[in-house]
């Protein structure tokens, strides 16, 4: 008896565990095989991996709290009340929103459980739920675990992978509920402009639908853009789920602390089925995401070292015949499309073979990220040892586009 | 605009945050309120809660670990390989099962997210639940949450609230997919015996169906009673999601471990997924878990103490003129019928205001749950405390009891 045989399609589906290739790092043990083997992983949207990475204050304020023995215990399902007021402050001062720590905002054990959760109470089954393609991976598979269905809507290069509006309309049916933005995107760092958000949300506005924002990279944009928080344009506080992480934004992503805000509507019920979807974030996190939050120096520093690791990997890459690639907005990856050397899975194993490094396939991202790789630029504390790494993956591109004939 | 008008409707008629009475100890900010107030909590399910309760070896590595630097790194989606290693090796220990921590372990951000997500790939809207009644208040509300539906099965306590397979027969309709059960049961502490177990894997094989276990509480039985995992049974494993915890056993909710074992057949579909669902656990807290495994005799010391609380609560409250109940079988929890007193929640709104401590309203764990409360009675890391505690209850109730002209 195979229990796939009782389960629903969306799952039934799913491959994991150690049959499962390298490409999709965060299955079953397939990065803990390649570390074990050496290999440098620029796969992990994890902030200087695999150096130490823990803030002084927060290493401080968390073995602080150990020595009290009361890390033992629980904090609150929707998360403890000194976290929610730090998280709340953060979000006020950057949005200009109006949130009460205790009506609109929720902590949850990283921002991918907070992402389901966010979509979880507005799905029903033939549900479609507007996904811009390239995005998140999670953005593809999250409403068919619900249920529900994926509807992509292709974002093109060539206009600097902005929202198309018109392909929103395209794809929009009477069964529409819900569009999913990464913003800023990943994998393109596309910081979405305030017009083009405008335009999206009038589309939103207009056919009542929810938006679910993920956040997770708003806390490092580049070159003096304007970040907006869809949450903040008109009529669209009521209908926004925004999901955000100190993961990325604050290096931090093993402690596993992440967070929601929405109108009361919405988070009285998210806080009503809190302890059954999420359970609670470990106390010790949080104990250390409230220190963390609390040192807002540290964030402009990283964006510092963000920005100059962005521009290594710019110069690097982008002298590579072959590789195309835009100056990445935000955050702490590069996206480069390789098409001319070969399919996305084709480089990516060659990186791994020739340069000893594992990347993440474009096409994991949607169809328009076919002929890319992702490559998290931010990998080690030091720059020199990225330079070196990257030096190498060039080195190994620049070899594949010989054997091209691309020179 | 109010956006539960999107909902579906599962989710739409939740409450929460605020405005929830304090019955629901896990929801808003109310549990927050009561200890501010200098309430005493025994209504958290959170060993010694609210004392220092972290075991010095748990605490040093914790803390070692932290030096380092490291624990800002992510996991493994699907848990940290040693991890995954320490636990498997319990499971094994505990019920002889042949497992693989690469292909039947999974960790989960503690057992709550983990029991929902073991429930997850199986469940299609319309398809029925089996739930024992009195249970886990989420083992009523996450069905529905995942769009199926929950049909309550009575338990006695006059059978010891032993499974009642003709009740379970006659809740079946050919939509039945999953029996979920908690085992030993919450709130009642019930060990299901072997026989009573062995009726139920027939039911449950004989209808094609799928058992997601909940053991949270297994590591402490009392009174020489036997434990049996239903996945050992035969025909079982195949169809068995064992969902448990660290939380109850080892005394450590705060850490949010919890750990999914199943056939691989599953796993590898839990595994796909885990991102996406799960997240993954905090690092830091998966250290200290690994730590906690490692210490065989701390759990029987715990165990001690346990049994040495649930004796102390016996004596107190079984004294008491119109209260009824068993000796508990197992855990940190006692139950109490205090139907002759009042309902439930009056009986609760009563200790609040009289004994200056907040317990469990019966109802809260279904239709045979009422008139009965749930008293966390390990709460404190002290006897003396406890004692102290359960006297001014016992108290109260006694109070209430001559109010009813009972004496």
């Amino acid at each position: 008896m195979d229990a796939r045989s009782l389960m629903n399609p969306a799952f039934a589906t799913i491959k994991g565990g150690l049959f499962d290739t390298v490409a999709k790092a965060d299955v079953g043990d397939g990065v803990g095989r390649l570390l074990e083997k050496g290999v440098d992983i620029l796969a992990w949207a994890d902030p200087f991996f695999p150096d130490p990475a823990l803030p002084e204050p927060v290493q401080k304020s968390m073995i602080e709290a150990l020595k009290t023995g009361l890390p033992a215990h629980y904090s609150m399902p929707i998360g403890m009340q000194e976290l929610r007021k730090t998280i709340t402050s953060k979000v006020v001062r950057q949005t200009g929103l109006s949130l009460d720590s205790s009506r609109n905002t929720l902590v949850t054990p990283g921002s991918d459980s907070g992402l389901l959760y966010a979509m979880m109470p507005f799905l029903n089954p033939l549900d479609e739920v507007l996904v811009p393609d390239p995005s998140y991976p999670s953005n593809f598979l999250n409403p068919k675990l619900l249920g529900a269905k994926t509807v992509a809507v292709p974002l093109d290069a060539k206009h600097n992978y902005a929202l198309d509006i018109q392909a929103f309309e395209r794809a929009y049916t009477p069964r529409t509920k819900m569009v999913l933005l990464t913003h800023p995107n990943n994998p393109t760092t596309t910081v979405f402009r305030r017009e083009n958000l405008e335009a999206l949300s009038r589309f939103i506005i207009e056919h009542n639908l929810i938006l679910v924002c993920d956040q997770a990279f708003e806390d490092h944009i580049f070159d003096d853009l304007e970040f907006v928080a869809p949450a903040t344009l008109p009529g669209m506080w009521e209908r926004t789920v925004t999901v955000c992480s100190i993961s990325k934004g604050l290096g931090l992503s093993g402690l596993r602390i992440g967070y929601v805000y929405a109108h009361e509507c919405i988070m009285d019920v998210l806080y009503g089925a809190a302890v059954n979807v999420l359970g609670a974030s470990a106390t010790i996190s949080s104990i250390g995401a409230i220190t963390a939050l609390e040192q807002i120096d540290y964030l402009a520093e990283l964006s510092q070292r963000h920005e100059r690791r962005r521009n290594l990997a710019f110069d690097i890459f982008s002298a590579v015949p072959g590789v195309a690639m835009q100056k990445s907005e935000s955050g702490i990856l590069s996206w480069l499309d390789v098409s001319e050397l070969g399919t996305d899975a084709e480089v990516v194993a060659y990186l791994l073979e020739h340069a000893n490094v594992l990347v993440n396939a474009g096409s994991a991202y949607g169809k328009q990220g076919e002929g890319h790789i992702r490559i998290v630029t931010s990998c080690f504390a030091d720059d020199a040892k990225a330079a070196e790494v990257f030096t190498r993956m060039a080195k190994a591109l620049r070899k594949l586009g010989e054997q091209k004939g691309i020179r």
